[in-house]
């Protein structure tokens, strides 16, 4: 738990929200300011800022939640489909530093699209694979 | 594998692509339409079409390797963050029907935009939030 995060303090029942599902590890509920009616955030319990902070075994159970409630957000708002979201750092639109996952209905009326595509130049992909390997 | 399934074919190697990762059960490649450079794709070798579609042991070893692999994409690319996208069904932007997780390299002068935010008349959340949690 971190004292000056609102995640936590949701997680502690110190602040209300409109929960979708809780378990020992995961709490689930309602984006306050949805791109859909419906879109919910998944996060642990425990307190982690970004993915790359996270243990893999509480990236499993957030995961298989992240699976059950996608279901269940499918079938209780009857979209046609969701998008799966996950902000890391400031510069990413992470406005929560608490690990957290969107689960965001989506509908043929509601008007949003993709981010811009680019390209890369000759030989520019296989270098820039190249670092990303290195990395590794 | 799916005869038809265009990410089967490049797992099978009869069609290219720019390598970034690879194990026993996932392969990770640059998307040839980058949002940002280093925009890398990680799937199941196995063929399933979306989240809900994903047997649990093949969602946590993808989700270990996103972690692993954005980790790479973020000092490959000097990025200052990224954002993980994941798209279920043709009406969210899902273009091919082979379960894949985007690692998107953000900047901040990249210029996107997060989608517009709605809100919730008097009780309609906790009316959506019930059937949500009656279909889990």
């Amino acid at each position: 738990m971190s004292d000056d995060c609102i995640f936590c303090k949701i997680i502690k029942g110190e602040i209300p929200c409109t929960k979708v599902y809780e378990d020992e590890n995961v709490l689930a509920f309602l984006d306050i300011g949805p791109v859909n009616k419906g879109h919910t955030l998944v996060m642990p319990k425990e307190h982690h800022e970004t993915l790359l902070d996270l243990p893999e075994d509480v990236l499993c159970s957030v995961s298989k939640a992240v699976k059950k409630i996608s279901k269940a957000v499918k079938e209780g708002t009857g979209c046609g489909g969701f998008c799966i979201l996950q902000n890391n750092y400031k510069v990413s639109g992470q406005l929560v530093p608490h690990y957290h996952v969107h689960i965001i209905p989506r509908l043929e009326t509601d008007g949003l699209k993709h981010w811009p595509q680019g390209k890369y130049e000759e030989g520019e992909a296989e270098n820039t694979a190249e670092k990303i390997r290195k990395a590794l």
